[in-house]
């Protein structure tokens, strides 16, 4: 199994056993990290990091990543000063970039454009996100984080809780959990249900339960991992439906108290309202972990790809 | 004394004998860099530059240096493209960014902020400005400048010219030269003075002598170090009053021709009208020499508290 | 013959020797990056990438550049968040950014500024372009790329097509290729001719054929270089004439059919309507690979003028 010059765009290109492969290389970087040792697997190499719509987690920890391997970064964050504001097309911009770096980092607000960089260019492209449609590395990382804290993903019960019908990062966990065998229980206001089509796609492919709710309460009492994610506003029609939607999907202290002893909270970030911030300070609160784990499975991918 | 982990926050937090060892470190990395000795103490770390408004000079004197310590660079500079644009929280954004860093340094426009920050990061928070408040590294490379263009700090004579009301620069650079036992003369119009309750804590605590004078001539007679700072039109009720204080505040050669032969001057820069620009090529004028010190003073800085 | 300090501000400040001497460079540094070698010359150092305007492509090639030699880079590319916007003169700005790095690079609206710059900085200035002046870093990576294709460049018939009277680097390529013995067709829309002033230049100074022409079919003919740029509607004060004049100075594939078989097309690139997109695929598109050969030009201009 190669991951030499390979494309990351979507989680589903890759096998369980390919992520299994991930996984463990991003437990050797993060033994590295923790160690202080000091990689230079990436040195004189350079990473493009093409920001189309700003982001500066996912940009910052692509960045740290790949300077922790040694290697360089360069990039933009904001088109109105690239050639694309002076007309230039994406695929030109690519075959333009990719001389200039060994490994392509590309976030654009349109789906599909991730994919099509990569068949453009001859050097990797990961996706850091395209449009609503996909965000592999964050839900490796996800999974990452899941099997650090709770020892295993298989058997466990996995709560996905919030807007799951265009939170891109949810649809791609549900995949990514029901392929590593947990069970999910998809808590969401009505109206904003996990895809049906996703649905039926996991489903198709792997061995998963899943329940559905519009209930929070009963959807977190048996949750061993509880993934939140925002509730927009701007998705209703009626503003006072949203707000009351947004409150009853907050998770508060109370709520969190009637969960399981050992239930971790997780959260892609960034937050708003949907966590009370009183949580950050329990034992629960796992987002600032998960946010941690981005690093080691970052460099891992980089790592595992580069030319 | 160790400063491994060490926050620097407020000129206020360091004794005279921890601003004396970064002040002996600052030598050692200006002999390096001199020597074009390539230094690595701080290969493999990175370095966060988290500037919520922006300030290149600063930004980029903290890069250089970092990168001068053979470490790396992450960051931002322009906020509407960052998570904080998308309502999180300033503590979210340190609790994330200290995930991908070994450094942070923030500049922040509000006062506080970046003892906020500090409390809540296990890093080592360095405040590059936060608002008018504070902003210890330019005080310590002032101090840094003055001891080597005339060899001390006790005993000079020190104006401190213009805006002493609202410069965040001149009431820090005050206490440290009161510590270092300088004599300060304070040379502000009318309404602009050094806030009372900054002199009473100056005078209180050490043992220095001030004088305090509205006359720019007699203000910089006797100076040994002459430190000018702008003096901001928005400050002034009147306009006409403004212009007319603005003026008589402006260093011009034929004022420097009345000042000590020996006499520097001092700016933190950037200066627009406050210094006569034929002033620039004169022995007397300094301030780019001020700038160069602050690599080396920043590198100290950093080496000293990088965990 | 050494650069070392040296700027980079015009082709005119090169005499050919010194060309051939960057060229040799270059073609080192290709065969580095080829065979993976890891290069430090620039370990250490910093370049200050200072867009006053901004580009991304020529901005990213020379920080990849730079970091492909082991050093690091600092820089802006908006100059709304620098202290210029403060009201602070470029003069300042490099006398300031200098202290921070060892090369400057600088891009610039106004004309003569990076001559201006260079004036005043101790450390090397290269630069980036100013204004419709100058970019000689592009006119050198022409000519490289003209030799490593072609295998020479003196005798070659290159046509230089488009907008040769406000396009920055028709004007510096024209007097490179002339200096370099290549025979000229310049192909432009009446009014748009490659000014006067400078076909005198070259024609006194060099010995060089030069034919002009505003039918670009026949300029085309017996061209073995087509170098192409754009023409910019809002250089006509007709609307219709401006479209007209664009439409049939676009290179489409039928066109190219009619060209030499051995020919190639170059463009400074972005592209927008000038080059039919179909005509990337055909092999006589080389404008690809010029991108490419930036980095090894721009990594040895770097490497001779390092201090």
């Amino acid at each position: 199994m190669s991951f030499k010059g390979k494309d990351v765009i979507s989680i589903r290109d890759f096998s369980k056993e390919e992520i299994e492969k991930i996984l463990e290389e991003a437990e050797k970087m993060e033994t590295s990290l923790a160690k202080n040792i000091e990689l230079n697997y990436l040195k004189g190499k350079i990473l493009a990091n093409l920001f189309f719509e700003p982001s500066t987690r996912t940009r910052l920890s692509f960045a740290s990543a790949m300077q922790k391997l040694g290697g360089s970064v360069i990039g933009f964050e904001d088109i109105t000063s690239t050639s694309v504001a002076k007309g230039e097309s994406l695929i030109d911009t690519i075959k333009t970039v990719e001389k200039y770096c060994d490994v392509i980092v590309i976030r654009h607000p349109r789906e599909g454009s991730a994919r099509l960089a990569a068949e453009i260019s001859e050097k990797p492209v990961i996706n850091a996100g395209d449009g609503a449609n996909q965000h592999p590395t964050q839900t490796i990382l996800d999974l990452y984080t899941i099997k650090k804290l709770k020892g295993r993903i298989k058997g466990l019960n996995v709560a996905l809780v919030g807007d799951l019908k265009y939170g891109r990062v949810m649809k791609s966990l549900a995949y990514g959990l029901a392929m590593f065998e947990a069970n999910l229980t998809l808590v969401s206001p009505v109206g904003l249900e996990l895809p049906e089509q996703t649905i039926k796609e996991i489903v198709e492919k792997f061995d998963t339960e899943i329940i559905q709710t519009d209930n929070i309460l009963s959807g977190l009492k048996n949750a061993d991992v509880i993934y939140v994610c925002r509730i927009q506003k701007e998705r209703f029609e009626d503003v006072y439906e949203a707000e009351k939607v947004q409150k009853s999907f907050r998770i508060t202290s109370q709520m969190l108290e009637k969960t399981k002893e050992e239930a971790i909270i997780l959260h892609a970030l960034p937050k708003t309202v949907e966590i009370e911030p009183s949580i950050d300070k329990t034992k629960k609160a796992k987002y600032f972990d998960q946010v941690y784990y981005g690093i080691p499975v970052r460099m891992a991918i980089i790592n595992l790809v580069r030319p």
